[in-house]
């Protein structure tokens, strides 16, 4: 129920992430859409095709459908106020990304995968639906670029597995790992902190 | 039999539409190859992944094959006269769609998938080869900007679901939601219809 | 034992290439080793999802991963003096895209699928790899443009079904249709061959 919740967040400020994106680059309503629904479901729609758990989540779980339709309409008709909600959005979005890698985890972990995989599946659940929308816009992929995104889920994976040679409780084990990358992000954001690219010092 | 027809015609506007982009591109011949190739099965390949029937469609079906070798052949042989040919490559593509699109649907229903995503299903079949060829071209998907394309098929869809209440007679429901698709589209393009882009009212 | 060998090295250059590109789009570091990862692993996985078999191949080769993973850090750190490297790293990239397309082409035949599909899986297989690197980078993929790529893997998937019919030494066949990839390729390279694009003598 609490997770459903998350769940749920998550799935929004994805959507609205999508929305703001493909708005920039002057798409029709249905584009809107499109990418909205990719940048929620992309991530967890590759993790399942590369496992093979099909048809993939999302096709049998109609609540997620709703949500994305739902936050798309909201951020389409309330577009001029989104400013607004920025800071919301960043909150909704890095608590998703917590969620999202842990569920990428377990996904893995079900189904038998090593765990140095498991977590590059977390990583590639939390982060992929938005590399996913900005290749169908054009542009690179922006975790590859600025900010400390796929590099707090990979710290949030570590964790997840060292807690798992402590306790024996998933609960426990989901909520601090979650936590990890939530925290792990937000400093970073707060700290300004990026990882350097490697290129520069050769000049 | 008849659908068979209609099904290679569309394979044919596709591989062509494919080879036209990669020509301007000035890629080499297996280059174009590819992105005919791409261009025309994309869209159904990423529907069979997302659902699970692999190998995927055409893996098992070796006439569209031959019929994109072909079509690839003819058009990069008689690239110069193309041009004459513009109306009916048109009319090819808009019949594709509509036919994609329910052919699409109909996969879902068959797998189990909710009617809501059955229509995207028939959306993603008849529109992402084109958007999967516009990504290896280093575009932004056209569909996502110019024309009343998903749209149309997302119209189409739901009268195809509409029809389901109203009869059991398949076939009439593939035709009637097939031709509302392409009735669409041709309005559309005929009176220079295109949906607005959400972001030029924000100034 | 061989050719796992051979598997090695085509890993190896296909991660070191990934991380190449990477840096000079001046990518950090997990942006680099994603880039690394697909580039090894990329074409397989498309494969292998398109035919059905998952969890796809990597997750079930520990080997792979840790070749890659040990790749990218020894590329990263010697960055510097990969130019010295060039011509190692050419020639185990032209190894790497020989055994891959036989690879593809056997995992097709296993697969039941026809030897014309066959030969479109192993140059998949040998080419993917980059081709998503480069739309991860946002460049149009530079086997559509500039090298005798896909090609060679084309030419010696005809080898391969060309010798079927006159021997049953399937390890034969393996490295002679290998060879004329790596040949083809090399050749092209030393004497500058490319294909024409076909859009040049249109002015």
């Amino acid at each position: 129920m609490f997770f459903d919740v998350i769940d749920i967040l998550g799935t929004i400020a994805f959507s609205i992430s999508g929305v703001l994106v493909a708005l920039k680059k002057r798409m029709d309503p249905f584009g809107v859409l499109i990418i909205a629904f990719v940048t929620a479901v992309g991530g967890g729609t590759l993790r399942d095709v590369m496992i093979g758990i099909e048809p993939v989540s999302w096709m049998r779980n109609m609540t997620i459908v709703y949500v994305i339709l739902g936050s798309t309409l909201f951020a389409v008709v309330f577009r001029k106020r989104l400013s607004y909600l920025r800071t919301s959005l960043f909150l909704f979005d890095t608590i998703g990304i917590g969620l999202f890698t842990v569920v990428g985890i377990e996904t893995g972990i079900v189904a038998g995968i090593h765990p140095i995989l498991c977590i590059a599946l977390g990583t590639m659940t939390a982060c992929f639906g938005g590399v996913i929308r900005d290749i169908l816009c054009n542009e690179i992929p922006v975790i590859f670029r600025k900010e400390v995104y796929a590099t707090a889920c990979i710290l949030g994976g570590f964790t997840y597995f060292l807690l798992r040679e402590l306790t024996a409780d998933t609960n426990i084990i989901f909520v601090i790992a979650g936590l990890v990358v939530i925290v792990v992000r937000l400093l970073a954001v707060k700290l300004q902190i990026s990882l350097p690219s490697l290129y520069k010092d050769e000049a």
